[in-house]
């Protein structure tokens, strides 16, 4: 299952490396790009520095096929993924006219320097803004490059707001089983499906809830048949080692 | 505020990528790291494949004082990491034969290939064990990487195992004051702060609580002192703008 089509999402931001803001955004961006046959195949978290912004960027677009940025673009000193996303470019940082139109008009005679950075953005007639019906504040894509807030209400408003023009491959399924057998009795029987069906990727991992332990196995792939195929070989060994499974819904 | 300690938190696994599983490892270590004085000061989420394990380790343990992998350690098809982690270092697998006693002591006549699995490490005799007192198969040391389990009560129990052991600088504490100025209300004093106390690096975070947006100031450094003048001025910038300012406890 190696797919044409990939994501990378870059978190940018010093308070996801500190601990101290869980990131709300990767779970998010790899079930929806999923379901849009462009699985994530790469997330990066970076400090809030210019030099390894741009270094993870550049590597990341020339690797991917779309690249997601999160966070760094407010009106504060320590948002400054424009001007570096713009350096990885090797462009300019100029006002786009109409985020500048955007902002004026939310903000009235609230508008500022500090809130007028927002509109900012690379240099280039390619360059695009992204809607925020949350907040105003845009966006922005550049190639394949989307640059979005760190906000998940907003990341995902932004999101939705492009995901329409995304080109993807066919969707990407998935299907669980679990049950309380061990993951290492299943192991043996598990190898030997998966040898026998490479066009999905089966994920084994252990739980324990009510304080017994069990596997939850992940079936994944972009033909349905294959999954249930799977999925019904995975029962059958579950069931040869004394174990009762439950499916999920199939997708 | 330039750290001469820093780690890497390498998340290895399609379940994360895939949005199937939330992480829940990078905020612990992040806040764990910090308090130790090695911020985290990247990450990076890779799939189950293992030259991409191998190239982000690579560049990781280059990078950074410490390296702490997470996920893959386990006893099925799917946990690569050691194999992946050996050929990065150039090294063969091996069966470790205290993890194997280990294992064989626990699981008994239940003992099986795919449990022994749990047993190999990178050949060295450098390479030390850490010990995992919640499901006995241990995490390893091998140079300046620490190779632990993806499920965090694991990951936990194996990095309280080894913490005493690392080598850090003064820890880096954090204080937040929190109102419901705008951020980009406060930016333009928030700036003149920054710029006048490089000693600590203060983060804005926008946020709305009871449908009322406010900012969150974080002030971040090894000083308190310098924390401690960093939260008054930021107070009084909050109070000038006719906000009631919040402060959490002091470091």
């Amino acid at each position: 299952m190696t797919p044409t089509y990939s994501a990378c999402i870059l978190i940018i931001g010093d308070e996801i490396l500190s601990g101290r803001t869980q990131d709300a955004n990767l779970k998010f961006f790899g079930e929806r790009l999923a379901a849009l046959g462009i699985p994530v195949r790469e997330a990066r978290v970076v400090p809030d520095v210019c030099a390894e912004i741009v270094a993870a960027l550049n590597a990341a677009r020339a690797k991917h096929t779309y690249v997601f940025t999160t966070g760094g673009i407010g009106p504060t000193h320590d948002d400054i993924t424009t001007e570096c996303v713009a350096q990885a470019f090797g462009r300019k940082v100029v006002m786009h006219p109409e985020a500048e139109r955007r902002l004026r008009a939310y903000y009235g005679e609230r508008t500022n320097d500090a809130r007028l950075r927002m509109a900012l953005v690379p240099d280039g007639e390619d360059v695009v803004l992204i809607d925020n019906h949350i907040s105003v504040a845009p966006g922005y894509r550049i190639e394949n490059v989307f640059v979005m807030a760190g906000v998940p209400s907003v990341a995902r408003a932004m999101f939705e707001a492009v995901a329409p023009t995304l080109k993807g491959g066919p969707p990407v399924y998935s299907q669980s089983i679990d049950s309380h057998v061990r993951e290492g009795e299943l192991a043996p029987a598990l190898s030997k499906i998966q040898a026998a069906h490479p066009e999905t990727a089966i994920g084994s991992y252990p739980f324990m809830r009510l304080d017994k332990l069990g596997t939850s196995i992940v079936v994944r792939g972009t033909d349905k048949a294959a999954i249930a195929a799977v999925i019904a070989e995975v029962g059958a060994a579950m069931r040869a080692l004394g174990a009762e499974p439950v499916v999920s819904p199939p997708p």
